[in-house]
């Protein structure tokens, strides 16, 4: 099913905001048969809006979302524009705004006149039920073109389009899709697809769509054919299993985070180039207090050598970024936290700091687990705040590969 | 001046990339008079982007800016979609042709025969410079709007802007804009408006816009009447001065760096809650190791206590997430790396642990400077990551708070 989008606001136009609904709808229509060809983005003025919908139905499109101008202000005049549009005559629902009073009331707040507007319901068209929120959805057929207003508030959307409309795009498609995210991290999206290669010639009815970020490349995998679909995800797995870590669009952190409270293993970190940023994405994940005891940032020699026993000839010998370091703040923080893991960062964010020898964005990390440590040897090349994430995520990857080996 | 854009791609259109191209020229072109009434995102074929052109020819429009497929591979078609289009003959440039030769042989790269595309020039339209890029623009004049073709690269697309198009806006708008973005955080939205209300009916040839997001408001000051806009901003300034952090449109934390590097003060910090994202967030700034020294994080009593020296009756008696405990461990993490500055974090981030008398989102902060300790109670209502982030940014905003008092 092609669909268009038309999201409306000036706030998505003077740059004050990103238009994260469209991106959001564009990504997930996909999973139920749909296709984004085009999107918009108009001020909010009822020419505007019709002359937008006016380009739409000129190409070959089943459904135009649009999001945004539903709410109770002089500003949104979304609803409006559509009666107008279709030269509809909306009647006023007494039942609904007798709900609309009493939600008002039992939050302790006022109800203005404005959201009387809420309360119509066009007569040529539709009402799509809101559970989250007051301004309800509302949809036209014209000229085999379903067209959905839908209000702008994320969560509302969402909502709405989980209940309403993603049923309606999968019973027009009249196809079942079969689909799984395969996360990658530690590997370039140009890489991955010099291995895949093979696999994308061979299987033409399914879709592999490359998403890459800086962290790492996502992998799209879709297809109507079931059987298809699962030969292709078992030659895409034995190609690049090992740079996979989630199947189910999970953050590495939170991978990591399962892993270690699975096994019921303990970890401590000794933070230097990251800062803190290591801590501080373990901890996103509710429950990781069993595993999780803390941290110990030591930005200077005094502090390694004070709070993590990194011994002061080390430091002298070989420097704070190297791999003895890096393996003796590990053992340290491994120590002090009495944990199963320990792990560290030390190494050059940059952009000063760096020599010839050891240049911007050289990083150690430490792992140590029981009796036995070693160091990983890494030069980025990015900017300070950079560096600092793909050390971080490097530093997750480290400890799920490690984890990964006890099963072995 | 009057802008309209087209940014053109299959992957603004299937999820797999939000449209911050679009974005950031719609933020950007105000500064220079211009203003974007509204922008479309197109696959990338020869047709929609004739019908793309001929859409925002038919709206009152003066320029149209268009990012994507001027690359070198089969999917890059915006050039020839152009030449199409305008019925022009383009001429090939042997000596664009012998550079590009030159730049790809001194990288030891293969210059590709599709390379070749990019030697063109138009006849009925000019070339615009790309100084980091092999993809050079393209820009015609029709009916009095100008139609200017960059590269998709963020990167190559706004040095193109600021070297080229900037100008050119500026040039046709005939304006000089005074423009000045305040940062502040700790009041909401709604909350700065009324603070400004006068100020905002008083001034009317100044626009005041207020860009919120999730750790603070921004407000975008900009006005034509050189007299005016210095007014409104005195006026502002009179208004809500205490919560502007910064003027320059720097994050908070570079904003408490500065303060703490300029005035020789150190700090290290003890997080419980927030999991070491304040230390990650400081250590972004360059240069912030001459202040700060490192972070405890300790997750568990028992690390609060061998770590961070709380005594084991304010843990009891009091809780960990009480504001003796905060105290306790700011004293605690000031003296263990003998910084002016401790600052802490004890709470629930929840989804879990959360009671009648601690509910999910109650979060202390501690603070000791010298010999001077204290400690500020917050009830967040978010979810577990927002509550780590508002807690961060609020621990931020008190060291800038209490070193802002220092100077008094």
């Amino acid at each position: 099913m092609k669909i268009g989008i038309i999201t409306i606001g000036s706030e998505l136009l003077n740059g004050s905001r990103v238009d994260t609904n469209a991106h959001w709808i564009a990504k997930n229509v996909i999973l139920f048969g749909g296709e984004v060809i085009s999107k918009k983005s108009i001020l909010d003025n009822e020419a505007d809006i019709a002359s937008a919908i006016n380009y739409f139905l000129k190409t070959p499109i089943e459904m135009i979302l649009i999001t945004g101008g539903l709410g109770p202000t002089h500003d949104d005049i979304t609803a409006n524009s559509l009666y107008e549009y279709f030269n509809d005559d909306p009647i006023f629902d007494s039942s609904y705004w007798d709900k609309l009073n009493k939600i008002f009331t039992s939050k302790g707040l006022d109800v203005s006149n404005l959201n009387k507007s809420q309360a119509f319901i066009p007569k040529k068209g539709e009402i799509i039920p809101n559970k989250i929120g007051t301004a309800r959805g509302i949809s036209y057929n014209h000229k085999n073109v379903r067209i959905i207003a839908m209000p702008g508030i994320p969560k509302e959307m969402k909502s709405m389009m989980n209940e309403s409309v993603f049923p309606l795009i999968q019973e027009s498609s009249k196809i079942s899709i079969n689909y799984k995210i395969l996360r990658t991290t530690g590997i370039s999206e140009s890489k991955l697809f010099n291995m895949l290669e093979e696999a994308i010639g061979k299987f033409v009815d399914v879709n592999i769509a490359f998403l890459p970020s800086f962290l790492g490349v996502d992998l799209r995998i879709s297809g109507h054919n079931k059987t298809s679909f699962d030969s292709a995800l078992k030659e895409i797995f034995a190609c690049i299993e090992y740079y996979i870590y989630s199947q189910n669009n999970e953050p590495l952190e939170e991978v990591v985070s399962k892993m270690l409270i699975e096994k019921k293993i303990t970890i401590s970190t000794a933070e230097s180039c990251t800062g803190g940023h290591i801590g501080d994405r373990l901890t996103n994940i509710s429950g990781v207090s069993s595993s999780y005891k803390g941290s110990i940032v030591a930005y200077s020699n005094d502090q390694k050598i004070k709070l993590l026993h990194v011994d002061e000839k080390t430091l002298k010998e070989h420097g704070a970024v190297s791999e003895e370091t890096a393996i003796a703040m590990a053992i340290g923080v491994q120590k002090k936290f009495a944990t199963n893991i320990g792990i560290s960062t030390t190494g050059i964010a940059g952009p000063g700091g760096g020599t010839a020898k050891k240049p911007v964005g050289l990083v150690y990390i430490g792992f140590a687990y029981n009796s036995l440590s070693k160091a990983y040897k890494f030069n980025f090349k990015h900017d300070r705040v950079s560096n600092k994430m793909i050390s971080a995520q490097v530093a997750l990857n480290i400890i799920r590969k490690n984890l990964e080996k006890l099963d072995k």
